[in-house]
C-alpha cells in the first residue's frame, strides 16, 4: 500500500476515474521522479476522455500541466537536482534528434506529446518525467508554484504562437479565442508591443477577463458584431497584421483569414476536430502566410524569467482550486465551464486518518 | 489607319480575336509607351479566355509578358528613356502605397495584374505601361530580347517563390508541376543550392526538359510513382525540406502537404480553379508553414543581373515562334500543348505589301 | 518685414544668433511649408556649434526636431494636406533610390540628415520639408503636440536602435548613455521585452530619471561599480545579450563590448568624435556583430501608433521649455545640463508689441 | 612499442617535431578513437608554432583537419559506428550547453577549439576526439577521404562565414584573401547566388586559381589596382554588397569596410594579430554591420552532402600530398609557400621495414 498513490486514470472511451496506482520509479538514467504540487485541468484532457486524441493510450494517469518537487533523478540528469522546484513541459524531448537540434521539438523522432497522453501523466501524486534536463525548468525564489503552473503548457503554447507570429511594435493582432490559452497567447503578444490586440469570443463573460487583466485592448463578440467589417474599420480598410486563431470553433477558421490583411501571418494553434476549407481561388493574391501546429515548448528559461520580472502573469486565470480528491468534480466543471471556471487547478491529494 | 496597330482582344467567354485598335497614347505623367519587340501567351491569357480570372474585363488586349523599346515617355518618368530596351512587369505598382512600401506590390493599392488583363496588354505592336519606373527594367547590352524575356512574369514568379521558399544550402526541394512556370521556379530554386531538387509532372516529356537542363535532380511522374513514399525515402523519411506548388492540379495540394517534411514551408504558387481541402487535424503537430498567393514582382533589376551573368537561363523554354501574325494557331498548339510546346514566343506583326 | 520670421542661425565655428530671416516658400512641387509649433535644442545642434559636423553649412537656420502645422504644400504632395499637424523625420529622403528601396533612408542618394544641417531647420517661425509625403507623419486627435515632439529625431533614432538589436522576449539588454537619446532608446528597447534593461550613464540624476520612469531596471554607474563584472554577475557570467552604446564617451565603446555575450549583438548609435580601437585579437572567438551608424527614420507612422496608444511615453524628457525668444539661454542651460535639463523645448516666438 | 604512434608534436616557442607519442585510449563514454587516414598542415598550426595562439597549451599533438576511420567508441556515442569514415569539425562542443543551444558552438562552455591546441590533435596515426556525436560527419559511399578533408575546418569557416553574410542572389560580394579559407569561402559564397565575387590577393599565383577554378568573377591585386576605386566603379558607385575578410593583413581591415556599400554585411573571419582602427567617426551614416569572429563549426551534415552532389568541391586547394614521415618538410613548404602550394595533405606514416 505504501507504494501506491492516487492517479486520475484514463480508461477508453468517455471513462475517466480517480483510483490507485503504483508510484512511478526510474526506467531511463535520463528521467526524474516529480512529486506533484499543483496540477490542471486542461481541455486536452477531454479531447481524451471523448476519444478524439489518435495517439492518447487507454489506462494512461492523465495531466500535463503542472509544477513540482524532484524527488529522484537517473545517474545522466545533469542540470536539476533533488529538490529543486521545476515546471515541466508538456513535449518530452530528446534534444539531440534532427528535429530537437533545429528546435522542433514537438516532432523529437523520442517524444512529443507524451505526458498524460501516451505515458503516464502528472494528475497523481508522482510522475516520471522523462529527457529530464530538456523537459524542466527550475522555478527560483521569489517565484510561486502557482505562477509558474501554466508555464509548460498553455503558456508555452501561447508564447510560441506570439513567438511565430513575427508580431512587430505597432501592429494590429487578433486573438481568435479569450479561453485559457488564448489568454496566454493574448499576455504573449503582448510582449511585441502592438499597438492593438483584438481579442474575439462568444463568451462576453471570458472577453471580459481578456478587458479587465489588460490582455486585450479592443473585445468583439460575434453574436453581436460583425467582426470582419469591425476590424476592416479600425485597420485603415485593410485588415489585422496577424491573426491567431486558439478557439478551433466551427467557423473560427474562415474569420481567420477573412479578418487578415494582404500578407499577414495566420496561426493555427487551434486543435480541430475535422477538416477545414480552403478557397485558395478566393484568396489568390491576397499571399497569405499560414503557420499550423502544436507548441515547440522549449523556451521554458525565458518564459520563467519573465514570469519572474512580472511580464508574464497568469494569476487572472486561476478561477478554482481543490485538491486532488475533488478532481472528478473538477472535470464536470471545467467541461461545463460552470461558475466561470477558467482554470481548475489540482492540489495534492488529502489523505484522511484512516488513509494514512 | 495609321494610329492603328494589330491586336489580340478578349471579346468574353471563349472569344478571342487578332483584330485592329488605335496605337496607345500616354493617359499619366508616370506612363510610358513601348513597341513591343517580344511577347508570349502565357496560361493566363488561357484562363481569361475561358473566363475563370474574376478581376479580368471585356474588350482589353491580352498579354502581360513581354519586352520592347520606350518610344514615349511621361514627363515624370525618371529612370527609363526613349531607345531603352526594357523588359516589363506583370504587376503594375505605385510604389508609394502601404503594400508597395513593404514589397507587396501584388497587392499596391492602385495596381496588381492589369496589364492583359483590366487595361490593354501586349499582345500587340505598341502598349502603354503605367508607372514605368517600376515596372521596367532596362535591358543591358549582351542581354537579348530573347533571354529577358520571361524576366517580367513566369520568371518572376519562379523568383519570388523561391524567395519565399526559406531555402537553405543542401536542402532537399520538391517543385510540382514543371509547366514553363515550374521550369522558372526550379532555376531560381537552384540559386540556394539546394543538394536535390525533385520535379514532378505527368508529362515525362516536359520532365525530360527539366533533367536534359540542369533544372531537376531527380524526376518523378505520379502515373508511375507513389511520389510522396519515393521522397521519403529520399529523405530520411523526413519528407522535402520545402515543396512549391506549380500545378494546381486535382491532387497537388494534398501531395505538397505531404510531401513535406515537418516544419517545412510549402509554397503554393498556382492558381488554382476551385477550393482545397485542409485537413489541420490529419496534419497537427506537423507545424507546416503555407506560403500563398501571386507573385510580387519587383525583383526586375536582380533577376536582369542574374540573366546577364548566365546564372538564370530560359531558353529552354522557347520551343515556338512565329509573328504576331500567327497568334490565333500560337493559342490553339499552346492551350493543346501540341508538338512539345512549352512556350509560344510572338515576334512583332509582319505588315504585308498590301498592308503597308 | 511681413516676410521675414526669427530664426537661429549657425555662422560658422562657436556662432549661433538669433535673427531674421526670410520666411521660406516652395522649391519643388514635392515640398510643404511648416508652421513650427515646438522644437528643440540637440546635441547635434551643439556638434555643428563646434563645428564637428563634417556636412553641416554656414549660415543655415539650426534646428532638425520638431512638430508644427502645414501651411502651404507643392502640387506633387499627397498625403499631407493644409491644416494637418504633424511630426517631421530628421531625415530628409526621396523614397525611391537604391538605399530608400531598401529602408536605408539614411544613405538616400537625394538626402540624409539635411534639416539644420545642410538646409535651413526649424529653429525658427517657419520651415520648408522637402519630400514632404515621406518626411511628415500626422498627428491624430488625441495626441499633443509635446507628446509627438521627439517622434522625429531621438525617439526614431531610439527606436531605430532598439529595432536592429535584436532583442528577444527575456533577454538582458545593456543601454550606454541615459541621455535624452539613451532614454529615448530604453523605452524603444523595452517594446521587445526584455526581462531586464540595465542603464549605465556617470551621471546619478539621469539614472535616476530612467528609474523612476520605468525605463531602467538596474542602474550601473561607472564612477562608484565595476560595470562589466557587475553586468558578467547579472547574467550567470556571460554578459549582456544585446548592447546599445549610446553615450559616445572615452571609454564607452570599450565598455560595449566588454560587456556584451559572445554573439551579441552591440548597436553603435553614438556619434563618435574620434576613432575608436578594435582589437580582435583579444575578442576572436566571441562573435560579435556590431551595428554601425545614423537613424534610419522612416518609421514614423509606427512610433506615432504606439505614442498615440501610450507605449511610448517621453513626457519624461521635457525639462524646459521656453519660447524662441529665449533660445540663446536655451543653448546655454542645455550644453552645460544646468538645472537637470534634459530637453530644451521651444515654444513660437512672442512677439512684443512694438514688433507686430 | 605497439602502443606508440607518430605523432607531430609541439613543444613551445617555435619547436615542432614529429616524435612517437602513445596510442590514445577512450577517456570519456563519449569519446571516439579514429585512424587519420588524412590530415593536412593549417596556417593556425603555423600561428601556434609562433607562439601566438595564447590557448594552445606546450607538448600537445598539432593537427585538427582531417579524415579518419572510426576505431573504438565510447558507450554514450549513437551516431557513429566503429569503421565508419568520417570527417571530424575543428571544434569540440558538448550540444548541450547555452551556447551550443543557440548553434554557437565556438562558444561551447565545455569546447571550443581543442583539437591540436589544447589536447592532442590529428597530425597523428589516431586521434581522441571528445562529443564524438557532435564532432563527427559520417562520409557516404562515393565520397573520397580527399574530397571530405576540408570540410570540418577551412570549409566549415568558409561556409560558415558566407551563411552570415546576408548575401542575396544578385549581388556583389567582395573576398579579400585566395588562401585557403579565401578559396573555401569564395566557394561557400557562390552557393547563394551573387552576380559576381570579386576576390582581392597580393598572390597573382592564387588569384589565377580562384579564376581558373570559377571561384571568382573579378580578380583585384592591391599591387597593381585601387582596390576601392575599382570596386565603386563596379558597383555603380556604391561598393560591395557584402565584404569577408579571409586575410588578416595590414590593410585588409580597412580596405573591407571601405569597400562595402552603406549598410553592407562585413564579415571579419580573418585571425589578426593585432588590434584594429574603427573610425566610426569617418564612416558615421554609412551604416555597415561588422560581424566578428570565429567558426561555428557544426553544419558538417549540409556541407558533406554539398560535396556529395559536387556543389562543392576542394580538389584544386591539394597542391600538395606527402606520408607523416615528411611531414617537417610540409611545414616548410607550406609556410613559405613555396612552389605554390595551397595545401600539404598528410597520408598515414610509411613504416620502413625496421619499424614494423
Amino acid at each position: 500500500m505504501e507504494n501506491t498513490m492516487k492517479a486520475v486514470v484514463y480508461q477508453g472511451q468517455g471513462q475517466v476515474i480517480l483510483t490507485d496506482r503504483p508510484i512511478p520509479v526510474l526506467q531511463q538514467d535520463t528521467d526524474a521522479i516529480v512529486r506533484v504540487t499543483l496540477s490542471t485541468i486542461c481541455s486536452s484532457d477531454l479531447h481524451i476522455k471523448h476519444n478524439t486524441v489518435l495517439r492518447a493510450k487507454e489506462n494512461i494517469v492523465l495531466g500535463h500541466e503542472f509544477v513540482g518537487e524532484v524527488v529522484e533523478i537517473g545517474s545522466a540528469v545533469k542540470k536539476v537536482r533533488i529538490g529543486d522546484r521545476v515546471s515541466v513541459n508538456v513535449e518530452t524531448f530528446c534534444g539531440d534528434c534532427y528535429f530537437c537540434k533545429r528546435g522542433f521539438v514537438n516532432n523529437c523522432t523520442e517524444g512529443g506529446w507524451e505526458l498524460g497522453c501516451r505515458i503516464d501523466g502528472c494528475q497523481a501524486e508522482y510522475v516520471r518525467v522523462p529527457f529530464a534536463d530538456n523537459g524542466m525548468t527550475k522555478i527560483p525564489e521569489g517565484v510561486s508554484d502557482e505562477a509558474a503552473l501554466f508555464n509548460g503548457d498553455i503558456l508555452a503554447t501561447g508564447y510560441w504562437a506570439a513567438s511565430i507570429g513575427e508580431i512587430r511594435p505597432a501592429d494590429t493582432v487578433l486573438v481568435i479565442g479569450a479561453g485559457p490559452t488564448g489568454l496566454c497567447t493574448m499576455m504573449s503578444v503582448r510582449l511585441y508591443s502592438p499597438a492593438n490586440i483584438i481579442a474575439v469570443d462568444t463568451s462576453g463573460e471570458r472577453l471580459q477577463v481578456a478587458k479587465e487583466n489588460g490582455l486585450a485592448d479592443i473585445c468583439l463578440n460575434p453574436q453581436n458584431t460583425d467582426v470582419v467589417s469591425k476590424i476592416h474599420e479600425l485597420t485603415e480598410g485593410r485588415g489585422a497584421d496577424c491573426v491567431l486563431e486558439v478557439a478551433g470553433g466551427e467557423d473560427t477558421f474562415t474569420l481567420a483569414w477573412q479578418a487578415a490583411r494582404p500578407n499577414a501571418v495566420v496561426v493555427l494553434v487551434a486543435l480541430y476536430e475535422k477538416e477545414q476549407i480552403l478557397p485558395l481561388h478566393q484568396m489568390y493574391g491576397k499571399n497569405l502566410i499560414f503557420k499550423t501546429g502544436g507548441v515547440d515548448a522549449n523556451a521554458g528559461e525565458e518564459i520563467m524569467k519573465l514570469v519572474a520580472t512580472g511580464k508574464l502573469d497568469t494569476s487572472c486565470l486561476i478561477t478554482h482550486k481543490a485538491p486532488l480528491n475533488d478532481v472528478m468534480k473538477g472535470y464536470e466543471v471545467f467541461e461545463k465551464k460552470q461558475d466561470g471556471c477558467i482554470k481548475w487547478v489540482i492540489t495534492p491529494y488529502e489523505r484522511k486518518e484512516h488513509e494514512i
